[in-house]
């Protein structure tokens, strides 16, 4: 289910947390990284924090999800994130949206779209039925990180 | 592209190389993790070697094929695998078809098929295009152990 940005009563909440992921993108930026932030919050709590780090791990598994993922487990001693609420600068790829799925991640919000890699092209939905989804929070702001990466790469 | 059993010429290669996941396999079963084994084979070579570890770490990103991808690109001291063939007992999951796709395999050979959970029901294709994939190399052995499993925990 996609919330609408103006009918959510949440948003001034996503839109903190989001800043708090874009931060994590901006230390991607910084490494070289393609510039990905996502963050894990549980009850109004932030419990994990990551940014891309495929470059430096030389790993294609270690996108910012992965290890967000990873590390809420391990801070809730538990594989379960059905009570969390993941946030990411970028609409998860195939295999981020498959962990996701995995974990039983409650919700998901997103900042920009990724219509070549995103999740939301596929039938059916990779995610798990239970998990809410919306994309489009600081959506510039996220995108933007994105293009000014491959610009300065070219 | 799926290669049939009795057209494919290398079967033989493949079975010996399955036999070796199935290992992998058996000792998840004695962990008593979902019982998934794989390898990474590059020029005749077996580069990396994982099973399942879901539980034992606490961690839903912890497939044999995720742990597989991550050994054999610090083998290779490379993230691409596109002079690699995966072999792995069950179809891959959405998540690590996606992961697969990060890592350019050359090729993937998995035993059982999984249509409730793998990737050949997901539309458009989750691999890379350049990946060649065959399914049911030992699927009888590969699927017993998965049922076995279950049985047992029933």
């Amino acid at each position: 289910m996609i919330f609408k940005f103006d009918e959510d009563p949440g948003v001034s909440t996503d839109e903190f947390y989001m800043k708090q992921a874009l931060k994590e993108a901006q230390l991607a930026f910084e490494a070289d990284e393609v510039p990905v932030g996502a963050i894990v919050v549980c009850r109004n709590r932030i419990i994990a924090r990551a940014h891309n780090l495929t470059e430096r791990l030389n790993d294609v598994t270690a996108h910012a999800e992965m290890q967000a993922i990873t590390a809420a487990a391990n801070f809730l001693n538990g594989k379960y994130l059905d009570e969390c609420t993941l946030y990411v600068t970028l609409e998860p790829c195939v295999m981020c949206s498959g962990a996701l799925h995995w974990a039983q991640i409650a919700r998901i919000v997103f900042g920009a779209f990724d219509p070549k890699r995103g999740f939301m092209r596929l039938i059916p939905s990779p995610l798990h039925p239970k998990t809410e989804f919306v994309g489009g929070i600081l959506e510039n702001e996220c995108g933007q990180l994105v293009k000014d990466f491959f610009k300065k790469k070219r």
